[in-house]
């Protein structure tokens, strides 16, 4: 048992390596391939070099924030019993793998571009192996960093704080361990929030900057070489999509596996077989899912010319799925004893691996839906382009009808989700569903990376004015990766809100309270807090985007007026201005979101106590969850009902083109939907983890202070909702004591 | 003491009747004012024939429904102890005085227009004055009905079930009566919900039609004599801004004090100074502030031409205010005991006060946020305006970001409200507070229905061509009108937040549980589906208008094409056509959206149980007071966006008129903003009190029931997200077996 026990912990980080090397060996294969010729390769290099512009001075504000932030957790971590200054080297650690990771994706995502469309110009074939290689090495680089982390940094704080110790596998010391390892996810996520926010607001004011004086003032078509925010609008796609989406996913994936780790840990018993198992197991499923993931990215392939590319990628990504369900299930099998108890709930083995099948039933029938809602030929898009016939307010009604609707059934399924795990196994079941959904997050972002990298080699065609053969097959790629960006935005949310649950429990738990009463009055205001800044971050971030695309449109408006011979392509607009308006704007406008979601929840809960800091987690979590599914599926059905008049809409019987009235309604939801499905709606999946997560770090702390608050608490004039004599909550609360 | 209190109960009534006599004096004087010349009475009577038409379509409908309710709530009355047949005879009372109610004020409004109208030939003074007493008739109606039918009921049922049983005044004699009560309360709010959503779908289906062809296509101005949608289009004003939102206060009003008496029982002790006194109390707060608000619309008047018409609302509004706080000191220390206990919260009379105060706080915060963002000189209208220089989108963008952001400090504020009220007087603390921010309800529905009185004014002045003065004195009203409408519908839903809180309250109690724990995966899970509710809700709503207004196109269109004549004044058109459509979609679009309301929680009650009930409720609410907020908010900017280009907007120092680029582009706005402020925006209000209502009318019953599903859930299987030891719920859910 033992021999088990020793091995497992090192098989875990060896899973991450090997997603590693096979992620170099990829990025090396995509480095070799062809990149164009001269021009091409100029554009390339300047996008290029505009993401890396971005890169660095992001890194170099949140260089700041990771050194303050590292302080202030380093001197509070010494105040804890249950926790350590070490804390802070974990979040410094969990901080710059997430960056890394995001320079993986973003590296590979501008070399990948201009070798799709090299390759292009070859066949379908060969640019879909190329761009899907490039999203799959951000995929590898992503997870595998996540679990070679997690897992290196399990072993040493084990080893430090329980073996080192002799303490106890289920105890005070083991709570330690996994309190100092969260440090790693709050790094991960910090980092996420600027990568989410300040990307999508970089994207989107390069997009809509470029468009409003490019295609509506100037008359030139997108993607034209002549516009000088062309290129700040291309290495957009790059921040927001490739690094932001990475840097999400990692996020959750981290905070996962480390939810439920914490949770395994009262599960954990001297006479189990396996030991440490329940927590060893999210890690494992993780390790596995990485490698089904490697095994389902190389069936990613199509024949020839008229092979179907989604019908590729689905085929890769249900095999990663198929077979790591499998696997979990022998594993499940191997590591957990027969049967467990969390919190007086008695579960099985088989119990657990049903909550496991609950959460992968969950993503996919959330990528379902949400492709329903923003897919062009299905009722929601059409009812969207129908209402586009009576101008721009009826579209714009039709769009915002759409997203409030599409909130229903991912509601109805998470809902479903959250009861049926629990019913199997118990909060355990809630999280493990969780990171069973998040196992092949690898071959998720491959699919989700391939699209931008799509979108680029595209843009890369059009601007170095390549044949019409070449554009075709970017453009059936790039179709294809508008869908899977619609897709991938549900497993986001999906991925985040259960996430959240899974963080919210083991909150529950550290905070030595066992209960969120919305009866007292306290914590229903905590609700009705958290229930609103959901809508104040969107607000932020919309408002964002419309300054920075101002900041923008002078920008471009100026170089046309004062360098001579841009139209004529007689002198080169200067790209690097626009680059930088973009790159200032974004840092700019993110600080206050992101001051929102890290000081909110610290201030709430040392000023109220953990209960009402609990009542405000459920606040943003439902309202956030809501909020982001409404902004971001509204945003996809309008950019679909836009692009269905490329190829002719039909309404009334009649059918309509680019350029007609209806299709200029279509693009004023576009562009509204532009920062709703970009900035502000994805954003709110990194608004509810990283609140959960502060609030996991910070609950030993509010435990600590919290008896000078219940001992305030018990006077009848601040006492809460509750009757008097229901009020037991103290032996919890004592745990800590010992 | 016995003298006291027999008399305070007849007293009560006594104080409704003043009420309804000094709204028939009132009613009287208005119809005997001079109706104008025969093309305006011509005019007046379609509007009041339109209006009626709707009313008698809407009863014929709801009659069904109330006979069929009526049926089903006198069996499941029959079913338990806690309640009776008698229940359905208070519902069908409740149902029948709220639409009496609506007919009062549909029907002097439908009469005061045109003598506003007419005395504007003569001066301000005279208008302001027949507007404002057609207001001020709703205003007493309302209230006068709720104040009259509830103490008469209450009297009666006290006698059948308290005094003739000889009965304990705070145990299950008194809770029989009071559950009777509340039918009365289930009633008003179901006629709500039809008011208020139909009503919400009539107006805007008439006026986006009406404009959509009259304006857009036909190019003749609003308000036209040949626009076969006009006169449907002024009805609309009376059936959804009169009578919904007349509906609607009439119900937060029932409510309020239902919640309140119901709450009062518990602190009813047979020592206490004055017995009942805590279940009077709320009646006779009411009763006062009608008196006062009586006292205060007599202070409304100007002078002269050059009269303040804001101002002399503000007078008479915060002269009834006062007076109201004032004699509200006095009967809190006539009655109340010193101090008294509420599930273990201890209080004195004192604290009641301050909670009172607390609640017209609240109320004056609400009202003034509400003006600041949807004001057109203030920062958040000036931004759309800006915006709206660059085209529809950045409009569009403009107004959902200030919508979002509009909603931040009501939030904090209720939040506040909701402490600081917990905090004086625990959970009647809560409840005596919208009690007191609803005291004077009449005076604010006579200010809020002054508006569509002389909005219709300046209708029929146009329709008529008068003179160019009179017009300006109709605008003049008019725009303060817009106003006061704005600050109405946070004064709304401030009222619906904390009437459903105080429901809320309530309902915990009589379901027999004595906590709503999101820890438990069920009740989250409940929570997650309630907050999706507003959202579908919302949606149904937006999108029903737009099928509505496409019908209203049709038909415009048609006449347009097959009546020669009707643009050279020479044939008239079919006015009755256009009137039958917006009732007949009204109607029918507003069925799905009222059964969801009723329905839902029927269902999750009887499946789930009380908590997750609660659960679903909290998330209902805290959803809904967010989604109404941000669209009732984000329609009134956009609205006063457009009007601001009227006298020439300001944009980067230069101004622009109607018809310019931007002032189309703040069209768009308004258009997108008429569903949200007039249709989904308010009816979240009737949403989250229904729902509450018929949670707190099936408490008991689901008590009964509540058996069998927690002896299922002791089973470890179904157990939820709490510790088994601290499952201890028992005391209070057996109080009923006594």
């Amino acid at each position: 048992m033992d021999f088990l026990h020793s091995n497992l912990i090192y098989i875990i980080p060896m899973l991450g390596l090997i997603g590693i090397l096979v992620m170099i060996g990829k990025s090396r294969w995509v480095s070799r391939q062809d990149a164009g010729d001269s021009t091409m390769q100029e554009l390339a290099g300047h996008i290029a070099n505009g993401a890396m512009a971005f890169l660095k001075a992001e890194w170099k504000i949140l260089s700041y924030f990771v050194v303050i932030a590292g302080i202030l957790l380093a001197w509070s971590g010494t105040l804890s019993p249950y926790s350590s200054w070490v804390i802070a080297v974990s979040f410094v650690i969990g901080a710059v793998t997430s960056a890394f990771a995001g320079y993986i994706g973003m590296n590979i995502a501008t070399k990948a571009n201009v070798r799709t469309t090299q390759a292009a110009r070859t066949s379908l074939a060969k640019a879909l192996k190329v761009s899907f290689t490039g999203g799959t090495v951000m995929g590898l680089g992503v997870a595998g960093l996540a679990v070679l982390g997690l897992g290196s940094l399990f072993i040493v704080f084990y080893t430090i704080y329980v073996i080192n110790t002799n303490g106890d596998i289920n105890g005070l010391e083991m709570e330690r361990a996994l309190e100092v390892l969260a440090g790693f996810s709050l790094g991960a996520e910090s980092i996420a929030l600027f990568a989410r926010v300040g990307g999508g607001i970089y994207t989107k004011a390069a997009d809509v900057g470029a468009d409003l004086v490019g295609k509506v003032e100037a008359g030139i078509p997108e993607d034209d070489v002549r516009n000088p925010a062309t290129i700040a609008d291309n290495v957009g796609d790059n921040v927001g999509d490739v690094a932001g989406m990475g840097a999400d996913l990692f996020g959750s994936y981290v905070a996962t596996i480390l939810a439920t780790m914490v949770l395994g840990r009262e599960i954990v018993s001297d006479d189990n077989f396996g030991g440490i198992a329940p927590i060893l197991l999210p890690m494992l499923i993780a390790g596995l899912g990485l490698l089904f993931s490697i095994v389902g990215a190389s069936l990613v392939k199509i024949s020839n010319e008229n092979g179907n590319v989604q019908k590729a990628l689905n085929v890769g990504n249900w095999s990663s799925i198929v077979l790591t369900a499998i696997a979990s299930f022998f594993a499940v099998n191997w590591l957990l004893p027969d049967t467990m108890v969390i919190r007086g709930f008695e579960f099985t083995k088989t119990d657990t691996y049903l909550a496991i099948v609950v959460g992968l039933i969950v993503g996919a029938l959330m990528s379902i839906i949400t492709e329903y809602y923003t897919a062009m030929s299905k009722r929601p898009v059409r009812s969207i382009v129908q209402q586009s016939s009576t101008g721009h307010a009826t579209n714009i009604i039709a769009g915002l009808a759409v997203g409030m609707e599409s909130t229903v059934l991912p509601i109805l399924v998470l809902a479903s989700g959250i009861y049926g795990s629990y019913h199997f196994a118990g909060l355990y079941g809630v999280a493990i569903a969780a990171a069973g959904m998040m196992a092949t997050t690898a071959m998720q972002l491959a699919i989700d990376a391939f699209g931008p990298i799509a979108d680029n080699a595209g843009g890369i065609a059009e601007m170095s004015q390549l044949p019409e053969e070449v554009r075709g097959r970017t453009d059936n790629l790039d179709a294809v990766g508008n869908t899977t960006a619609a897709t991938g935005k549900g497993f986001a949310i999906a991925s985040a809100a259960l996430t959240s649950l899974a963080l919210f429990a083991a909150f529950v738990g550290i905070a030595g309270i066992d209960q969120i009463d919305i009866y007292k009055a306290d914590v229903l205001a905590g609700l009705f807090v958290g229930g609103m800044i959901p809508f104040i971050f969107s607000a932020l971030c919309i408002s964002a985007v419309g300054r920075a695309a101002m900041d923008m449109v002078q920008e471009v408006r100026r170089q046309f007026r004062e360098i001579p011979g841009i139209m004529e392509y007689k002198a080169k607009p200067e790209y690097n201005r626009c680059v930088e308006i973009s790159t200032k704007a974004s840092i700019r406008e993110m600080m206050l979101p992101g001051a929102i979601a890290l000081i909110v929840p610290i201030v709430v809960g040392f000023s109220f106590g953990p209960e009402v800091l609990g009542g405000l987690l459920a606040g943003v979590t439902v309202s956030g969850v809501l909020m982001g599914m409404f902004q971001s599926n509204a945003g996809g059905a309008w950019d679909n009902a836009k692009k269905s008049f490329e190829k002719g809409a039909h309404i009334n019987g009649e059918i309509y083109y680019k350029k007609s009235e209806p299709h200029k309604a279509s693009v004023t939801g576009d562009t509204v939907g532009d920062p709703f499905k970009d900035t502000s709606g994805p954003s709110m999946n990194i608004l509810i983890k990283l609140m959960s997560i502060v609030s996991l770090i910070i609950a030993p702390h509010i435990n600590v202070n919290k008896h000078t608050i219940s001992s305030k608490q018990a006077k009848p004039k601040t006492e809460a909702f509750q009757t008097a004599t229901s009020r037991q909550n103290v032996t919890n609360t004592q745990k800590y004591d010992l």
